[in-house]
């Protein structure tokens, strides 16, 4: 296992090659933009990774590890779509700079080609990542479904919540993970404990991003800090208020998050109140300790040397190391 | 090789089968929705007789049939949005019978179950028929970008026009019959050959569309006939006719086809006349004949029994029966 800055720098110097002019020029110069408007390359890093944890040259997975990215962006040029997002990294989303059918038509063609990075890999091992990418890339339209459905309900519980961002965004980071391991040719053990490793590290931080759309330092937290409060999106940390609160807390909470207010920071000031006093800032913070360490257990049974164990809970720790 | 009606009825058996109520619900009943409308689901019957044509039981080949289904109403689902269809086989739309969201996740949904349809085959036809598949795919997204390029486009050429079609639909008549062949295990020569077989069946039957669309029956058509002239599709049609016609004829057939006219009999009448005279309307005819032919030559090096080829050629001959 080297640097995350030698798998980074491997990823995008890959990515960069595969960026190529393509007709028709309307359907892939929305795709290469989308490719190339950065991000912390985080999936694909974890596949590389993985694949060297088991004693694989990180080359050998880097279809694996672009075929997730594709994946990953082609899930933002249609969720952009759903959200009605104008910006994405700071740059014109897709639809936006386009159109609404470029976004429709690219995005499907990004779903394509992450099923043909695969085509390089012998039989086997193509249809086992084939298969791994299938279930994933439909718990992730199931999970974008549960979130778009929860908007309008009012009676979403804790297990429906933490089962919606296991899908939309936790699975993928396992399955980035597993990848590797499959490109490896680990063990069925081994690939399972490693999927559950990512997909728990990928809840706590999921968790951990709701807490630092509360608490987090402006300064250092990329998004607008209230964020969610402004948009009323009901999330660990307001479900667990809700559920800590007597009747007339419970009240207020739920009438401020029915209102479109113009006041944010009154809004924000008085969710966060709520939030630490019902106990729900604290329960989040045992929420996000308590996915890291069952990631960090799982380990125990993995199958490779002390030195690669390692410097897989370090690379969690670093990961879960923001502000909390 | 079997009456049609054996494989259509077993495919509707099979796909019946297939429809089942899943969560989340917003997600899957759109999908069991489209499912269910109907169609003639010729693509599916394809693959199944392609499959006892190579002497196999044509029940292996039900995931492959049923893939190739799920895919061209994923195609449908997401065309009608780019389109702004209302209806589809008379019936409401996805994203007008629900909206837009859930138009582009449920087709997102079921271009990823195209692809699980293919995990019972062994590794080696798994990744043959994933292989085609995306490839296909691609080229079906390439297709469609073509025609909305089309659109606002005033010089397409003839060759443009055909790969437009080819890519939009004939190629997806070729994937659906080798799809079958492959499931047999047929020579790869064998594949290419049915694969080029159904290709320009495909493309003749397009083209014989175009055709029906202006010169067709309105009792036996199942569109709007003239619906191209006042929607003012650069169809064969259209593209030769302008080819062959005199300068004042040219910019007659030019202005003809800018106008939103509400007179649409007078419109049709004009066009239909410009057609006949140009000898668009002939021309068009022997390229259909052409590549029905095209079609039927290709069999001559396949390595079936003569029973299954003149099979084939007895229901190409159907297929392109109707009043042209």
């Amino acid at each position: 296992m080297q640097q995350v800055s030698i798998y980074q720098e491997a990823f995008v110097s890959y990515l960069n090659n595969f960026i190529k002019p393509r007709e028709p020029e309307s359907l892939y110069n929305p795709i290469n933009y989308i490719l190339k408007l950065g991000g912390k390359r985080l999936r694909p890093v974890l596949t590389l990774m993985t694949a060297e944890i088991f004693n694989c040259d990180y080359k050998k997975a880097l279809d694996a590890a672009l075929s997730i990215e594709v994946f990953h962006n082609f899930s933002l040029v249609h969720d952009d779509i759903m959200d009605d997002a104008p910006l994405r990294r700071g740059e014109e989303t897709v639809h936006e700079k386009w159109d609404l059918n470029t976004g429709i038509l690219s995005g499907d063609a990004m779903l394509i080609m992450a099923y043909q990075l695969f085509e390089n890999y012998s039989p086997d091992v193509f249809q086992a990542l084939a298969r791994l990418f299938s279930k994933t890339a439909l718990e992730v339209c199931e999970g974008q479904q549960f979130d778009v459905d929860f908007e309008t309900r009012d009676n979403v519980t804790i297990p429906e919540y933490l089962k919606m961002i296991e899908y939309k965004t936790a699975v993928l980071v396992g399955a980035a993970m597993k990848m590797g391991a499959i490109v490896a040719q680990a063990t069925k053990e081994d690939q399972d404990i490693i999927y559950e490793f990512g997909k728990n590290l990928g809840i706590a931080f999921q968790l951990q991003d709701d807490y630092l759309d509360v608490f987090g330092d402006p300064k250092t937290f990329g998004k607008q800090v209230g964020g969610d409060i402004i948009e009323n999106k009901k999330t660990y940390l307001y479900l667990k208020a809700v559920e800590f609160s007597e009747a007339d807390k419970k009240t207020e909470l739920q009438h401020l998050y029915s209102l479109n207010t113009t006041d944010h920071s009154e809004k924000i000031k008085t969710a966060k109140q709520i939030f630490v006093s019902s106990g729900s800032a604290e329960a989040t913070k045992k929420a996000i300790e308590a996915y890291t360490n069952k990631a960090f257990t799982v380990l125990d049974h993995l199958n490779v040397c002390e030195k690669n164990k390692l410097g897989l809970i370090a690379f969690g720790k670093q990961l879960m190391g923001r502000n909390v």
